[in-house]
Parts: structure tokens; C-alpha cells; sequence
């Protein structure tokens, strides 16, 4: 079992926040999954981004939906470490997981922001349920265009079942499992 | 070929702007449609729904999609006429076909108003491409929400064929149904 | 007494709603006066102008203040008359005395709109406590820059006092009235 | 020449952004003066006041009116040091003096916040010309009456001459003060 071209690298978070475990991409199939790029001291995440990232929680999260946020700190590093984000969580009362996209020693922006090519914050990505990318977007995006769009990815089926425990194998033999 | 239960009775106008032709049910099968009943004295129509009609006009209005307004006067009958309505339309710029719901002279309710049930303006109906009714909300409805049932139902692929020229059983004969 | 060179013409209005006694510019003396130019079928004035209106008669009508509304109806005669209005003030709940810009039987514009040389609608006019007139605004005023100036007038005592029953004369002599 | 009653315990700052010399309520004297207690992780502070500060400041600030921002950090201290604030002030554009409200080693309300007896962010304080307290506001506060109570001070000759280099009493000797 191969991964389609259209899929994800990795997400590579160094901390997580409201998330008893580690969400991954692999774990998410079978959900159609919307990730937000952000950062807390990005004007427009925190005055549109975040917002419609939680009411996208609200209104959809549930056996078919997952919002997830992603902190991909390319700027400030020093002011936005994982205690301010912390804060900033409690304080605009974010519900959804939140993971910190990991450091790269090498430079400013941060490994995942890299491996996915993101043009900066605030960014959203939809993943269908076989964890396909179906969008990647910089800036504001219209609700009404993003409900549509989230709308048909709930109602395609997937084209594969969703990776349960053990469950590589299916009629036609046993495929090695991808990368986390 | 019966109408399936949910469909609608049919819609009564006594005039249509923005249409060079009468649209109607039968004529826009296969295309998921959205009608918003209004009265151009209705404040929430005017600061929300309208606007909202708009916006789903510009957004997905094309081969898949139609909006169509309903001019469902309940009230104030004397002064939302045909004049009054066509200079609304022209200072609002609204570019959808907008039809006035055929008054009854039994009453103050027009005649598709009653035969719809509809509870008051603004109402949202929502059909499907089989010209099944989805969604009937009186009141204003969130874009997220709205948006997302709009893309669950252009992803759906007719039960039936839209009715073409000939296709379909009618007093002239019996056309065989296209795939499902 | 003769009025100050900035006064407006009367205001000419063949009909009054919200209101006892017709107001008369000359009746307000003593008060500073917001005047709303506008039309029932003019967008901007519903979505903006007709708000403002609203939130300056409930923030600040009383012995000081007065908001009044005119209905200078220069386009679509046919469907902005009377009853049409009155509808429209029931429905959008307008509490302020508003009145009827009196048509000009020799053209589009009513009277008291060309005596004004109003622009357009919506048009903000506000008087000082004199019957001066400090402000005539065609379209959109920020609420900050226009509770400011409506602060500043509030805050000034009037150079003459307000006029009363019979009280035409100071230590001058005495002035005939000036027209309602 | 003894303070007014009204008048506010001194501006205990220590740190200053976009100011060349640290503001003082004595040297503000004959301004208006709109001063904002803020964090930069309170939500309704970013939604709301900081905007209508900034707003404030464009329309008014000059000869008359200054807007002053303070940073009154009773929580997360850790995450909303001088450094934190900067990027803040740098990634919102904020235009106006912004001083960091003194800590105080015996608790987590720091000095001004605890002089002033403010209730929490976002406060907004208005002097009048004579450095007087006219509001202190706990919470949102309308653009329009905002606007208005401005407007009254700004025309408000001040009661005594604001201090000029050898005005009014001080250590060297009296001088006749101005006009009220």
C-alpha cells in the first residue's frame, strides 16, 4: 500500500496541547481533517484564522471531522515558545489539538512549515479521508466556499478502508505501512 | 415516474425578473438549488439572507447550482407590488431569478408560500439534483453550515437521469431512465 | 433677530411619523439637532445610515439632543410613498420623528433636498444649539469622528437662547418670528 | 497649587515603546487625555480596545489629544515581558506610546494598575485638559458615546493653564496663572 503523490509529509510536532496523545496523519484516515497554520502573534490568525478553526470545531469534529492546529513559528522565536502558547490557548480558549511544529536548528522556519511548502500564516490545509491533500491555502478563505469544500470531502467515501491495528494486510496481500 | 415523496408542489409565480424564461422545479432537475423566500420589507431578509443569496449566486451558480428568490408577500401587500419589487431588485443589484409567489385571493398567504408550508421570510429550501427536498429553515442559517450541506449535495450524483427532451415518461411515450 | 447666515432653509415635509406636532427647525432651538436624509430604497442609508440614526436617538435624544429623519425620495416616486413608508418603519422599528420631504411638482428632487443642496442619500446634517448648521455629509460617518462633533455641540451653550411662546424680544427690541 | 481630587496618582512605567521621552500626566496637561490598560494575551483587548486605541489615535491625537497604552500584566507574567510586548506592538502596528505598567515585587497586580484601582484589561481612562479622571471604564465601551464624552472634553477650555516652563507653583516660585 502506497502512499498516494498527493499525500502529506509528516507533521512533526515537538509538543502537543489538547491532545491526550499525539494525533498523526496516519491516524486520521478515514476523517476528512482541516490543519491551521498559525501564530499567536499573527495578526490575522488570531482575528480570523483561529476563530473560523473553531467554529469548523464546533459545528463539524466528530467521527468524520478533525481540526487540528499547527504553531509553525517562523518569526519572534524567543516570545513564542511553548509556555506563551500555553497561555495563549487558555486565554482565547482554543478546544481543538494544537501541536508545535519542531524547530530546525538550521533556520528560522520550522520543520513541517518546510516539508509542506507553506507560504506563511495564517494557512489551511484539507485533507480528504485517505489523507490526500485536497487544499493548501494561504490567507482568509470564505466560509461559505470552505463549507462547500469540506461539505463534498464529507460526502466521498474513501477509497481505502482506514489503517486500523494490524490491519495492513487485505485481499491482496500485506502492504508495508507508511511513515507516521 | 413518480415524484419522490419530499419533492415540492410546484412554484407558482405570477412574474419573474432576472429570467428570460420561467424557471421551473422540473426544468432545474439535476442542479442542487437553493430558494430563498423573501419579502423586500423583511429586515432580516434584507441584512442577511439576501445578502447570503448573493453570495451563492456568485460563489456556485452554473451548470451544478441555482439560486432562486421568492417574493412571498404575507403582509403589507399594497405597497411590495411588482413595481416596488423590481425597484428593490435594481438598487439591491440582485442578479438571480426572483419570482413573485401568486397571490390567492382566499388570503394573505400567496399561493406556493401555503402549498410549501413555510413558517415565514426569510426561508431557505435546499434541493437536491432529483429535485428532493433537503433542507427547509426558516431564519437565518450560518455559512459554515450552509456551505457544507451545499457541497454534500453536489457531490451527490443523481438517483435519476435529469429530464431532458423526451426522456422520462409523459404523455407522449416513456424514454428510458439514464444510470443512477 | 435674524438668523445666522449658516441657517437652513425651513424644512418642508408634507408628513410626519413619530411625531405629535410637526418639528420645526425654529421648535429645536436650544437643542443639537441630528437630521438623516434618506430612502427607504437606498441600501447604504438602510444598512448604515438608518442604524446610526437609531443608535444616536437611543444613546442621546432628550432635552439636548433630537434626531429627526427625511424621507427625500428623488427616484422610484411610485413606490416610496407614504404607505410604503410607514410599512417601513414599522418593520425596521424606527422610533425617531421622521418626515415627508415635500414633492416638487416640477421636478424629481422635493423641496427641502434641493433648499439643502443635498448630494444624495444617505445625508447627515447636524445643527448646533443656534440652528446653525455645522455638518452636511453625504454618505458614511465613522461613529467616533461623529460622536465627537455631536460632543462638542453638546458641550456649548447656545449664543442665543432658545426662543419660547411670545418670546421674541430681548434687551434689543423685538424680532419678527422667522417662518416655521 | 494643589492636584484635584480627581486627579491620578503618577504613571508608574518602566519601560516605554514609540515614545522618545517617557509621557507623564503632568506633561500631557491641556491635552485630553484617553489612556488603554491592556495585555497582549487578552482576547477582548486585541478584538476591541486596541483597534478603537489605535482608531482614537488616528482621528484625534495632535495638539489636543494624545492616546497613552499601558501594560498591565497581572497574569502570565512570564510570557508577556518587554520582549514579548515588542513583537506585539511590532506585529499589530500599534502607533501610539505604550508604557509597561511598573511590577510590583509584592504581588502580580503591578503599581499604576493598583493606584488607579483598575478592575481588570481592558480599562480605558479619559483625563480632561486639567489632568482630572473623567472616566475609568472596565470593559467595551461604544464608539459613539466614546466618541461624545471626547468631544464635550476636547471642547472644554481646560481650568487652569496647562504647566509651561515656569508656569504655576514649584519649588523656584509661583507663577499667575493663566485664564480658566
Amino acid at each position: 500500500m502506497h502512499a498516494p503523490s498527493t499525500s502529506l509529509p509528516p507533521l512533526q510536532a515537538s509538543h502537543w496541547f489538547n491532545s491526550p496523545a499525539p494525533p498523526t496523519l496516519d491516524g486520521l484516515r478515514g476523517k476528512v481533517v482541516a490543519i491551521h497554520a498559525f501564530q499567536m502573534l499573527c495578526p490575522a490568525c488570531v482575528a480570523q484564522a483561529l476563530p473560523q478553526a473553531s467554529r469548523l470545531h464546533d459545528a463539524f469534529a466528530g467521527d468524520d471531522f478533525a481540526v487540528i492546529g499547527l504553531h509553525t513559528v517562523f518569526e519572534h522565536h524567543a516570545v513564542m515558545g511553548a509556555a506563551a502558547l500555553q497561555a495563549f490557548i487558555h486565554e482565547y480558549r482554543l478546544r481543538f489539538p494544537i501541536g508545535i511544529d519542531e524547530a530546525d536548528p538550521r533556520g528560522p522556519i520550522p520543520r513541517t512549515m518546510a516539508a509542506w511548502n507553506l507560504r506563511g500564516t495564517p494557512s489551511l490545509l484539507l485533507l480528504d479521508r485517505d489523507g490526500a491533500l485536497r487544499l493548501s491555502h494561504f490567507g482568509h478563505i470564505d466560509d461559505l466556499l470552505l463549507g462547500a469544500m469540506i461539505g463534498r470531502l464529507l460526502q466521498q467515501a474513501p477509497r481505502q478502508a482506514a489503517p486500523a491495528a494490524g490491519a495492513g494486510c487485505d485481499e491482496h496481500g500485506c502492504a508495508v505501512p507508511g511513515p507516521a
